[in-house]
């Protein structure tokens, strides 16, 4: 189920912008936007003439994309794809031009990809930043003493720069992971069974020109059940939410009252307690980052695509792949929230070490340490 | 994320009427039902007078219940609830009577509880429709000899009068927990940290009229972190869409072209093949069915609820167990839709009966466990 | 994968009695017991005679359990009844009261069903000791002051007696499912595609008498493809875990250095850090509960099965209930070893309630809510 | 739970090889090992000398590994490390050699990739096997006719070999990535809180010796919290599973009675039904595939590692990842008994194709298709 409002932020504060992009709204305009340029790239490989190119793009242009009409139009054929085709087709002047040798697997799987892709660009740099305040946490906090904890008990001391240092790699290596599957996500055009028969002999150059012209990798080049490019992207974003969770399970344990070592810059109130300064930001984001686990092994088990195409475990995709898409981007927004301008209490962390039963001891390698992921991470 | 509009059947011809009960602007509206009925609880208990009480109801009715707006509020405190209640408090002519007592998690997981009870109503009913179709199937097919299959291959006769009894007692008994698990949920009123401190002593009598009010069960009395309650609908839930899974899935194999068994009464199209008579509704049924489990797991992952509240545990509920019930329900839609006026093609049966090694054999009591099971089922 | 051994305890003092019982070892024990039992019932209905009963019964007698050769001869048919069925049915004198009427399914679900009875008395009998520690705890501490906590801040004052008593409630419920979906395991006997042909007419009479050799229940009478007699005891395991797990969690908090309210009797040390009071005990049981939620949902997952048998989804089932069951068992002993003799810290918790900003303020109802839960409890 | 011993192939004919590398007599085996070139590191680098190294050495040899014992051991402080170390230590004549400056997680972490790695000789020689016969199938039947199908119905004309490619690529993606990921696999070594606190100046020599020594990865440094090592090879394990469980479903539902396009070699009996001819091993597969994506999942959710040491979520990783290679290796040895002198039935391959409504109609591109990809696979 999905949104088909572009300024909504969930209820626990969680992004806009890439909602925006994974919308239903936007999922059936990136299915305009597939025929649009499958139509292009017919007539330039000379399938369809230039009045069937006009005809076929008029059509589209004027197309009125209404997510209640088409969604109950989507019911017999169990996508939309095929009804928004069908209404192109009886729109235009000419059809030629409109979903020439495509099935609705070509148009919806290229539309998941372009809206994956768009919301990546804010998602993005939403992680950019984050990796930015870290970065700015590991310099600034590279020597201050803290003590380190495991399993909930003081344990020995560290520095808070180490502990941003393990906060930024576990969130680099997933990001990066995460830029190069969506860079290489496909386009899908392979037609009814994926042999592009349709437009034979001139399948293969439709398929490359029109991964051209939307920017989209064009291998594999039939992937109708190879759902490995879209599981690269829901592993990664389910590795990035993975490492922002880490990191705000941390904040809220670490802004405990009775530890006190980190403090939001606008910690929320409470209906019902208004002397409270809870960690709000850093609580909503593991609230979206917890979620990503199972919708990853929704798309993990629907690999198993039946014969040429997947009964229900395509299906499950669309709405999946972007629900998990849309709950990475909102906890990474979250985790933003909490960690600009968040206070570290450096009184509270020499207080706490003091206490430790290992307060003398020393804090080994964390300065290295933090050198060494810096340096890691200013190469990549 | 969720819908905010009320007549979205999603991409695959999926439920409506339990989606409108799920959906942010429903959830939204019930924490406002909660809001004036716990005003009347205080009232009668004489916790706030007659023109608080009138103070209250007029704000409540008042209130524009503008969803992207709360949601940009919900950001500071990582809930809806609390921007509601300080925009209701101020208001009211005498904020006395807004939110006496309570915590957010008081009307969140009221409201909750009010949402899935509400698409119970729909969800139970296409239930019961289905059961009565496929109860329709065992009697007309009682006897109708068609070949078991197990691993795909024919096995040994049978009827598929007992297929029909086998699909009936799957939905069954899930159907039965989920009724049961629904009209079990209680209401949530703990304040604070679920002592009820701020009425005291009025809280409990509070709590039971507030119950009475919303009727909904007054134990578990404050469960805050007991998130049993909802599991038992999530999981219930689960099973359902695990029991229509199973049908849609067998609908889908004996409608194959070289079995042709069944047929849909409306079967698909599709945008690149005229000729084919998709099972299309039970693909989309599939496809709803199959995102459960993942979603079930991640409630009961979320039974983790830290010290009196859950820490994003809580958050991830809201939007997990709302979707669990829109995606169940548009299974039980498309399983529904997919058994209405299903063909049962019984010379085909004959066919593929014929040519089995085992076509001599009997098919036992499958007769006698058809009549087993319908004989159950009357009685529940 | 499983166990073929008894004593093994695991890798975190983990369970080993309700292991012994879930360990391929003794899964293919209980295959044997179907084996024996099925005999018994064909020879009571007179469908064996007494020479073929003895027979049967000698030749399972004489059996050789070796679980490795068994694995190996598994392979070819993709499950260990097939092989054991052929060797007793060679060695037997006479092999008619071998696996009469039965087929694979029916051996290894009731096994499955005998082990899941087995291990579920030393786990009920634990989850009892649990909570008679925490009813001992909502007594002793109904009224030790003690500050509430939610998202990690200090909100506003409880008693130790109402955590505990919302830690009882979350065992309490899920325990109390489980129980009764252990009793309600049905046995299996259902032929070749679940119609009793190979024995009729008395198929049905030797399917009952089977169930009450066995102790079993006898409806619904075949389940080879509705798993909900499975689902039911797998969601309610799942749940148990998860009513652990939050105590388990709190209780790592709680003996958090900073914090100190809770200390277990023995508390674990560390290869590193000799001063360190790990609470070991919770955190083990965290470590083994929260695998639950996802083999639920493959559990859930399973019950698409396909036709008259399911197809890899039924062969999945076997190891996953069983590790389901196991790990359960694993968390609810480490949690007992957590709460017992637990040391609770009242001047701690005096000292933290101190100093929290809401100090002066009630418990409200906390003990009333102490007495609530605890009449519950003693009335189930 | 696992194995303690070697030669098991679990109850559907799966592996044994790479089960060997993961049981926990093999785990504790790694341990040691980890151990035993950490003295020697140790050594190395100076910060013991030749007699303690030999005293370690000593111990370390001399080491009874009796996993039972070991694990009772265990229970105490929730880790098998502690209780290894600690005998160590007192067996060794000079303590000083033994587990110098490291902490539990050092050598548990570093076992698990021991195994993971050693399990992955197999797995990867069996996946190679696997792909070695798809190229194979794509060659043969490059021209093959074929009916394509789309959710169940016979759709437009393909060839084998395009479906046998489609097939390929769905499994050398991942087979690639998981390559990468095992290869990319560091040793741990960070001490209590990560900071080499206990062996400064010489911890990060001491390090990166034992990562060479080890022959694994030296980066990340310390990843006592940032789990991204082990989700890569956690996704792409299974990814993997996805790949070969799409070809095993194919599998199992072309050689359906009614299609027969496909037989296994040597196809399984049942108990009951002597004439059958299951495609057991494709059945293997699934079941032992499908378990994948779940517990992925629990791997996922175990990235939220609190403070420097994960609390129950490090300790469910242990088991958790070795069933994910276990089961992947299991469903990829099922997955190759399966293709191994399959026989492709291209008679009934055109009868059926000879039946469907588009039979005249052409396979466009698809021998094309299959060219490019055994191109792509050849260069990789």
């Amino acid at each position: 189920m999905f949104l088909s409002r572009s300024d909504y932020s969930d209820l626990s504060g969680g992004d806009t912008r890439a909602h925006r992009e994974l919308s239903d709204e936007a999922f059936l305009g990136q299915l305009l936007i597939f025929e649009k340029h499958l139509a292009t790239a017919a007539a330039t490989v000379g399938v369809i003439d230039g009045a069937q190119l006009t005809a076929a793009h008029d059509a589209i242009e004027d197309f009125d994309l209404d997510v209640a009409v088409i969604s109950r139009a989507s019911a017999s054929g169990a996508n939309p794809a095929i009804p928004i085709a069908k209404a192109l087709k009886a729109e235009a002047a000419d059809p030629a031009g409109i979903h020439p040798g495509a099935t609705s697997q070509d148009a919806i799987d290229t539309a998941l990809v372009l809206c994956l892709k768009a919301a990546g660009v804010p998602l993005q740099e939403l992680l950019g930043a984050v990796q930015n305040l870290l970065v700015q946490l590991c310099r600034q906090h590279r020597d201050t003493p803290m003590i380190g904890r495991t399993l909930g008990q003081q344990a020995t001391p560290t520095t808070f720069g180490a502990v941003a240092a393990g906060w930024l790699e576990g969130v680099a290596g997933p990001a990066a992971e995460l830029r190069q599957a969506l860079a290489d996500l496909p386009v899908q055009y392979g037609g009814a069974t994926g042999t592009l028969a349709a437009t034979y002999p001139h399948g293969l150059a439709i398929h490359d020109e029109l991964a051209g012209l939307l920017d989209l990798a064009a291998t594999p080049i039939v992937w109708h059940t190879n759902r490995y490019p879209l599981i690269r992207v829901a592993t990664a974003l389910a590795a990035v939410a993975g490492g922002v969770r880490k990191i705000a399970g941390d904040i809220v344990w670490l802004s405990a009252s009775e530890i006190s070592e980190l403090r939001e810059a606008a910690p929320g109130g409470s209906s019902a307690m208004p002397h409270k300064a809870n960690p709000a930001a850093a609580v909503a984001c593991d609230g979206y980052a917890r979620r990503a686990p199972a919708l990853a092994a929704t798309m993990l088990d629907a690999m198993d695509s039946r014969h040429q195409r997947g009964v229900g475990s395509w299906h499950a995709e669309w709405p999946t792949i972007r629900e998990l898409a849309a709950t990475t981007a909102s906890a990474v927004t979250r985790l933003h929230a909490s960690l600009d301008g968040i206070t570290v209490n450096t009184s509270a962390m020499a207080r706490n070490l003091g206490q430790a039963a290992t307060s003398s001891q020393s804090a080994g390698h964390a300065g290295e340490l933090v050198d060494a992921v810096l340096d890691t991470w200013k190469e990549n």
